[in-house]
């Protein structure tokens, strides 16, 4: 049975997935799931997920949402190569990085919430918004990768987890908004270690960008 | 060796945690970290969590952050009573109820993000801002139970799971902002069932305050 990735190329949370899916060696298809024209409220895609979100990952016969129980979904039935370390200290370590991105940053700098701060404050507010919910959430993030257990080249040791998933994805919307990680060094370095997986590659955005895209430009 | 929950009585994540706590029978003491005093960017908490948020959970020799990473842990380690069903796709769908609340509902309106939409655009903002947020969400997660695997008196089948623990501190939390939730009949069903069940009624808020501010009467 294929398995079918409902997604957006800019999507952090879909992003997150693509790079599981690499990493676990699971082959997908993609629908796009166009987010600034809407679609994700549509008739078609609500069917799929009521919350109007993406991604979605129809898989073994399901219907799953929600980015990071996908990834535990994946690990559990899929368990090589392992994404969470082996021992509950370190599993809760690599959630805690995971969710401090999922949870705090995210979806406070998400496409629904931005549009609300522009309509109440402008364009510009907007801009702040993001820059300032992403600028301080990764230096808390570089705080908690300052642990004695952080000792590998990934967020966890020395093979990618769960937070390295979630990570590259918003480091990526950190640069979409000019946001510096140049002082940033252990984050620094791990997005260095993820840029030269392929996993991680094929999963980037401008890889997986439409070709009416391709052809406009850059939007937003 | 003793478990302590550094947490604040109103903080919706920090009421998920003392909910797990008591379903699985595990004793633990309370520091109290006042947010509205800002006490959680003081260098003692910070010293705990860099983030600083809370809930912080000592436990094990362990300093663990982020709730839904804290409650995955107790799971791993305390499996009895279980939180989670025992089929990986049950355990997808009680997660993504989860990260329903925690990420898409919980995180735009918090303490944090309402002050800063009040500074933008006023306190009527920041009324409807929460309101709205929540309101929204709660409907989402109406659609979600809306499923042919829910058939319990709880969020997923007829014992408390990470959905219960999640929910019913968001609720309380509509409750404060008098948002309705009447025409969501599922969520009202579950909402009733856990007020009866004596692990969420040791939990709440209101059984976790300080003396000073059951003195002070209701702030925000």
């Amino acid at each position: 049975m294929s398995v079918v990735l409902h997604d957006y190329w800019r999507s952090s949370a879909s992003y997150r997935v693509r790079i599981a899916l690499n990493l676990k060696g699971i082959g997908y298809g993609r629908v796009p799931v166009d987010l600034v024209a809407g679609e994700q409220r549509g008739p078609d895609h609500r069917a799929l997920n009521p919350q109007g979100l993406v991604p979605v990952l129809r898989i073994d016969g399901l219907v799953l949402t929600q980015s990071l129980a996908i990834l535990d979904y994946l690990e559990e039935t899929r368990p090589e190569p392992p994404l969470l370390p082996a021992d509950p200290a370190g599993r809760a370590r690599v959630r805690a990085l995971s969710q401090a991105i999922a949870c705090e940053i995210h979806p406070v700098a998400n496409l629904r919430v931005l549009d609300r701060v522009e309509a109440l404050a402008g364009p510009a507010a907007r801009a702040d918004w993001t820059r300032d919910t992403i600028a301080a959430g990764l230096e808390a993030v570089e705080a908690l990768l300052d642990h004695p257990a952080f000792t590998g080249r990934f967020c966890h040791g020395d093979t990618p987890t769960l937070a390295d998933c979630t990570l590259v994805p918003q480091l990526y919307n950190a640069s979409r908004w000019s946001v510096p990680c140049g002082h940033l060094p252990r984050i620094t370095a791990v997005a260095s270690t993820c840029a030269s997986h392929p996993a991680f590659d094929q999963a980037h955005p401008e890889r997986c960008k439409p070709a009416k895209v391709q052809a406009a430009g850059p939007g937003r």
